[in-house]
């Protein structure tokens, strides 16, 4: 078998089958299939399409290029929880300790943030002392004490994606949906997970601008999922706007403290609730989604979701004492307010601008490994469809440095918009596959 | 600029413009822009197009990649000519001395054969001694001088030509009209050439299969010439089955020989005199075709090509006594013939498949810089269309190797039809663009 005959295949259209796949892939792990015809490959994937059977295997086939973590010792069901990504996404932090407080155990690799979208990693090390370099190992142990981890991803999972992903940011081949969606599920599926429920946003803030393409590669990776032997659940939920309050990092931490405490905005609360729901019920904790739901508000109304964030914390090393008085939290040393230009309606809170100008304060990167801003960000006071009058504060912005604060502003102007017709409320969720 | 913004735009569909152009294929040369990101780039141009304008950009682009040959003060027109590559073809052989001889300077750099199809290189290397090697300054003086060069291609024309070229080979992007054209274009623009016969082959022996793709790819050709300023003539012409009679190295040049001696097989005389004919008139040496033709024929029956043939081949170092006494070229030791199993009519000599035989031989090579056994080939003695009867001589085999041999004969056996109902011989030209 040979590379450039998998590639003119796939230039011509054609399926490829699991041999050709599994053949590609262990190229690509193995260093012996060079970049440049992965990345011909790569673009003639994007162009020509897979088949969701194809895109199966790919999955497969980059979950097996590494380790594969074995759960089963410690639950016959672990329920994995991905969002593909946002503005304001704090919903990890609430929603695996409400999940793990019934005896569901989760233990989540996540990322951090990239461009004007946030990681949960960056956010939880705004804890001091919150280890995210757990080895596989410290995972499993973890995993089975206490069920619950929150670490970033150990380097041996699925590294063919990891090969595959570096090349792609490079040659343009980033916006495939069989690439994104072979992508998430042969990171869950390496990590162990064999239910999931996926969170795939949509709008502004979105890596998927629009319904349709983010209902695509949700009913791919639902596919995938069928044809791999994974419950998957997928919902689709709204990213044209900001989600909860808080965007940055010490203050989305804050926020999902609240929220733990039975605070917390109405939209993010709600969005908790409902993926928790999706999880408990996919993990057979539930028999049905409202009974699950109940139970998720109950975790919280009655402190077990707490308990259990707080022993995530001491068991991973971070300082209780920064949540429980989250106001030693690191925080900007200047806050200023925007205010409503006219009266109205909001029309627009454009969750990609809010990003932008939460990346211009410090608090996300342009490239990777560059150094974030614990402490600033945004509070986002309204959502579309409120009715403003002029002088309502719409934005605190909270920064360090007067330069950075006025780019953010000017970035945050370009973000609303306001209406003198009334604007119908954004959905929270677009539907579930 | 950045060279991923560039393939994002022609992954998009985009037409990328002069400055983009150039700034990759700079980078490209320069070794600035990486392997993968070229052959994204090459993938994405393959199932998503180029303009002509395009192409052009891209063609002129290439060859100023290296140096531009300056013909000027050699003659004020100084045309060229290019076959898209075929089985027998030794056209350059006759043509390039019919043409010279009426002191219209004809200066070729040509290539070795590779796979089934014949380079010029290796038949005019069955000369003991003749050089295919000149340096760019004997290049220059030998065309001066005698008006007639047949060379390799220096290694500082077109350099991007050739990096793209390589990566295409392995990446699955050789297949691709503008990549084609642009690339053949470049190397003749860059070898200084102000007019330009193209000899676009197709059929079962050549690249293009179809007269559909080859009529693009000639036409794309003339496109790129009115665009950048170089007159263009592009020749339709049938490589369904071998041109000629003989296939291999130094029987083809006997057969070049024997042409220019007034002699050789009809098909082969008529290709010859039409490529001339076309050289002559683009080169203003006859004010039609008809006249042109004339002259064409002219040369060969005075001998006025012959002598200039004689001048090339003495001022390139060949052994004259070789050409002139052509029993002394190498020649096989075993000979063997392939009868007709049947009565009826040729409906197929497939030229591939005679190919195949030629290089199973050894006349031929399957990659790049392997030996080759000058001595070996394969007689082809009828037509499409011919009678034949069983017992009648179709192929004579000469062959060093009864192993080689035998694998020849299998294949050559394949690449024959016959008929019990008559067939239209095949046309040599299918329409001059």
């Amino acid at each position: 078998m040979r590379a450039v005959d998998i590639i003119i295949r796939k230039r011509e259209k054609q399926e490829l089958n699991k041999e050709e796949i599994d053949f590609f892939i262990d190229g690509v792990t193995k260093g012996s299939i060079p970049d440049y015809q992965i990345s011909a490959w790569a673009m003639a994937v994007l162009l020509n399409g897979m088949t969701p059977q194809e895109t199966t295997y790919l999955t497969l086939a980059m979950a097996h290029s590494g380790d594969i973590l074995d759960l089963s010792s410690i639950a016959p069901l672990v329920v994995d929880k991905h969002s593909s990504g946002g503005v304001g996404d704090k919903t990890t932090l609430v929603v695996a300790p409400i999940v793990a407080s019934y005896g569901l155990p989760v233990g989540k690799m996540s990322g951090r943030g990239l461009g004007f979208s946030g990681g949960t990693l960056d956010k939880m090390e705004s804890i001091p002392g919150y280890r995210v370099d757990l080895s596989e190992a410290e995972f499993m142990s973890q995993l089975k004490e206490i069920g619950i981890v929150l670490t970033g991803q150990s380097g041996d999972l699925a590294p063919a994606d990891g090969i595959l992903y570096g090349l792609r940011d490079v040659t343009g081949t980033v916006p495939s949906t069989p690439l994104i969606a072979s992508s998430i599920m042969s990171k869950k599926i390496a990590a162990g997970a064999q239910a999931i429920v996926l969170d795939v946003k949509l709008g502004y803030g979105a890596f998927m601008k629009d319904l349709e393409s983010a209902r695509e590669l949700a009913q791919l990776m639902v596919q995938i999922g069928e044809l791999s032997g994974r419950k998957v659940r997928a919902l689709l939920s709204d990213m044209n706007q900001p989600l909860g309050e808080a965007v940055g990092n010490a203050i989305e931490l804050k926020e999902a403290i609240e929220t733990l405490h039975d605070g917390g905005p109405a939209d993010f609360r709600e969005h908790c609730f409902t993926v928790s729901a999706h999880m408990l019920l996919l993990g057979k904790k539930a028999e049905t989604l409202d009974a699950a739901r109940a139970m998720a508000e109950q975790a919280v109304r009655e402190g077990k979701a707490w308990e259990k964030f707080v022993q995530l914390v001491k068991a991973q090393d971070g300082d209780l004492s920064f949540i429980e008085n989250p106001e030693k939290l690191p925080s900007g040393s200047i806050r200023e307010e925007i205010k409503a230009d006219n009266d109205g309606y909001l029309s627009m809170v454009n969750a990609q601008a809010v990003g932008e100008a939460a990346v211009l304060l410090g608090a996300g990167r342009e490239k990777k490994g560059a150094p974030i801003d614990l402490g600033v960000g945004i509070l986002v006071y309204h959502k579309v469809g409120a009715a403003v009058q002029r002088g309502d504060v719409l934005f605190t912005i909270i920064a360090n440095d007067a330069t950075r604060l006025n780019a953010a502003k000017e970035k945050l102007k370009e973000s609303v918009g306001i209406s003198e017709e009334k604007c119908a409320a954004l959905p929270l969720f677009y539907g579930v596959l």
